[in-house]
């Protein structure tokens, strides 16, 4: 069996493993305030051209979501996001949870634009009864997104600007980073991503860890006592140099880079395939998810060899199918699947 | 200057503020638990044909979706509203800020339909990820809406229905009950309100209370230990009797009634005079609220004898209005107003 | 029958409610943007002896509790106070549903002390895995206390001092701020009070009017758009001036002082004929609180004539009582009571 | 450098880290749904004698208990718990972000007692003013406590009975749970543990596991919609079996119990050391964290050879200290430490 179920199927990067394991025996510190913790912060600060900044290394992308909104966003405000985004739809209410609503904008591509945040901050500020609507106060956008889709340079230095004009800080996801900053089709950094965002995190979970991800800003008074906040929130890991030698392993030797061009490689050849085959998409993704609409009766024979998701309910005769690929893909298996279809 | 602005410009009707002056220096226990308060409550279950239920007395709208709607709710569960419900635009995140997303629907007239609420409720059941979403757990609709519109008994029914059929509490937020109840187009009586929600509430503050809403159930047991939660969100009134003495008086000699029912022929007589003048209608309301399309000039000119609300930012040439009226609305005023046009 | 359970048992003082009836048809613009409004607010700031500062009117003591203490609070703080505290005792857990925890110290006659205070802050500070603790970040105390006690103005100094030292707001619930400086022993005035408190409130329910509370803050960023946050708690009012109204007529021709002094005089003929026939006080209180130690056959005998509370689950032959005063209380009844002792 | 600050400063015990590495490659769906996780779920509650129930496995220590209270709790209700409790004390304020109340009662050497736990709720019950109160509505108490020591199998069962009585669910800390297990003085088993919890949770990350707690109940009822709970709370790991891997390993070859084993046998053999140089108990802990009062300049001199904590501010002349031992403890490294005494 062939898995593109997810990025999120295996384990960790064998060279991730291979530092955990080497680690395993040491004695250190607890709640990240060892050495490797130490060393990961200021390597990632590094990779990322902030001389200055803070990075906190957390466990998974929805407490990450949660623990930095919650900590951004005053009393009765909102968080500005795509009606696509995670935090709005796949996150069980995490962030309403925490008192906060989220502004959904429609979404172009699964991606916010910097139109409708203006307009919707303009007809906000320009309401006489704003004090007694919830205040549009930060911007939350994933890269990539949902749909694999990313912001072009242009596209994220707009909605910087947008943000710039209203003071609002801006939070990207990127719980899949590795597979934005690989794509062929991305004019984007990390030090663009680093400089551009308030606040972001780089995933790990999906993109060669066992688990976490760090959130990194280059404004640690967005944060005030972020270590209490992240403690409060249940996300404080005891051992947490397990976050930081990870993070080291996957920032050294261009790992991080490595395992998104793999993915994305892999997911180029099968988007070829299946284009090749006539199979139309389901959205021209350009990173690691690609989407195809798949006749039924031939989804069902795929079923036999390879394993992923239907993207929605099942159609009367084709259906949105998703297929993913991580580190993990072996380019073989890849192309036997494509000569199956 | 006549007075069109919004429907708590003025005290009490004179028959509550009687009862209130009548009863003030009487000593009674505080909190509710009253007599007047026990009266009142009785004379509302009967006006509303219900044998069994319970009423509580609370001090506001928000206050009132606040408490009912958190109420309701487990964790993890959202209400759905149309997109322009009062709770989603103008109560500040109160909803939010108790955990609860709303599941904000598009509005048809301010209103939301049956079809919306299956179509979501259906697409939340069949996605695989369910568990992972907010799970649409309650309907709120308002009667009349913030447009002014109202549900028709056959509306109300199959909006019931899928409440029923998917096992959805149904909320009804009664702030200008009196109005709907009133309006000419209306074929819903407060008994069908009142058997078709779970629980709605009777609004006191916009018809002719000094301040209060009654928040009315059948089902006594979706609202368990309600004493402490509105405790707990400081919604108890010290001197509770304040409520039941101003309820009772609205409920006796038809008074919620005569209030609705002035406030309407004052708002119809308003619109036949702009209609037949030519401006044209923002959006066709049966009830207190009239909106109207008015040349700039033309609002410059009214301003100086009337006041109303601009319904949104100012358009190049012309720009929607609001006339509002309510139990202290008088005729003349409202001839002089249509002669000025 | 004389009654004697608590202070909010009656309607409005007359002067208050003839000026409720005085403006009933006036129309004035919502949520506390009148006149009134404005000039109680510059009324109140001048008697306390403030150039400059905030007013904020609210409808109830638990409301304005827990408005301020989430509004002063950021995540992982928390609020000290007696364990006496009403916010401890009797609001249901709404300080804790905002999210805080109220960290109860041990009181001394119902009053915090400033030792009390130091200690824990300083064990707070000196502990090592305080970011993972709870942060003590302001201080509550009331005016006077749950149990009729009142602060010195040495001991209110000297809070003062201690909340300077570790930068901690300090909030004064005057729910019945009337009675505490009407108190013979009293040496703090109300200049006193709004210039030791950051934010404290001026009890309007329990002092004469209808309902409501005057929060004051010499300190208004202390309260950042608070406008919007009390409208998030379901607690403004539409009818905002009827709080304006009230407490103009409060702070008019020293009836909020009149009303202080009234209720303590009786509460001292009271005490003193309580204390001739030779009951023993529970505590011994200034204000108008009175507590006793009575025996169980003299309870039943005066619940004849007299309504009270018990103080606590009834005692094996005696149990404490509670009597209170207000503005309301006719001397003949309580000589009366006395004569019956 | 000896090492005895706490149990969780190493990694995982090489048996769980060879079960990590030996399914690393292996593909799995994701989010708790694979096997191992199925296996291991059915392999605790086989251990823990329990024919039906649950387990879910968490991240952390404070996560687990903030999922389980926020769940169990209704608004408005409260957890009993002692004055030195995790939940209390060290978890920044997690259970009141939840918006609960932690009942704090006198505990008695680290443990809550049954009588004090029933004097409590009679007092609640008792008091007519007990709907504005913080309901009691849950019992937590750790195994072993903050403080090492252990509650006997009459202690628990008395808990139990209150429990039953006041119809409260218990729910119990096992942070560190095989310590308490293997303690020599303990007469309770983990079927009595699973029996007498309505909930508990088994410690992995402090004996012997990378990260993880295992939450099980015998009554599934009480924790409804678990999962999307644990979500919302971003408590979800996307490769969930990384849990069950790891418990798995800890339950099989009684891993739990050796690990539980030899560190107590380590702790006893520190205690014996330093009682026989004549150092005082500061508590007298049956389990694996040790307490003993060390003259300073005795401090000074043992920090060159091994680091552990103050237990507290220094002390003028003597200093209580703490030492914690676990599964890596060095037999020999125990008694250099004592020599050196």
């Amino acid at each position: 069996m062939y898995f593109f179920d997810n990025d999120y199927m295996i384990g960790a990067h064998p060279e991730v493993m291979e530092q955990l394991v080497a680690t395993n025996s040491l004695h250190t510190v607890g709640y990240g305030r060892d050495e490797f913790t130490q060393k990961a912060k200021e390597l990632i600060l590094k990779k990322c051209g902030l001389r200055e900044g803070d990075v906190y290394f957390l466990e998974g992308g929805t407490q990450s979501n949660l623990v930095v909104i919650d900590r951004i966003l005053d009393y009765n405000d909102g968080v500005i996001a795509a009606d696509t985004a995670h935090i709005n739809v796949h996150e069980a209410g995490a962030i309403e949870a925490c008192g906060h609503k989220i502004i959904a904008l429609p979404n172009k591509d699964g991606k916010l634009t910097h139109q409708a945040i203006k307009e919707y901050v303009m007809s906000y500020l320009n309401d006489d009864t704003c004090h007694y609507m919830v205040r549009p106060a930060m911007v939350y956008i994933s890269f990539p997104t949902e749909l694999g889709t990313i912001y072009s340079l242009k596209e994220l230095k707009r909605i910087r600007e947008v943000c710039d004009e209203f003071h609002l800080p801006l939070y990207i996801d990127g719980a899949r980073l590795a597979y934005g900053l690989a794509s062929r089709k991305n004019d984007v950094t990390l030090n663009d991503i680093a400089s551009s965002a308030d606040v972001f995190y780089i995933g790990g979970t999906k993109c060669g860890a066992l688990f976490g991800e760090a959130v990194v800003t280059r404004r640690p008074e967005l944060l005030p006592r972020f270590v209490s906040l992240i403690k409060l929130r249940g996300a404080t890991l005891a051992k947490g140099r397990l976050l930081g030698v990870q993070f080291l392993s996957l920032f050294s030797n261009s790992l991080y880079e490595r395992i998104g061009k793999h993915a994305v490689d892999m997911a180029m050849l099968l988007k070829e395939g299946f284009m090749k085959k006539g199979y139309p998409l389901f959205i021209d993704s350009p990173s690691n998810q690609q989407f195809f609409i798949l006749p039924n009766d031939k989804i069902e024979s795929l079923k036999k060899i390879a394993s992923f998701e239907l993207w929605g309910p099942k159609g009367e005769t084709s259906t949105p199918v998703r297929f993913v690929t991580d580190w993990s893909t072996v380019e073989d298996e890849v192309r036997a699947l494509i000569k199956a279809l």
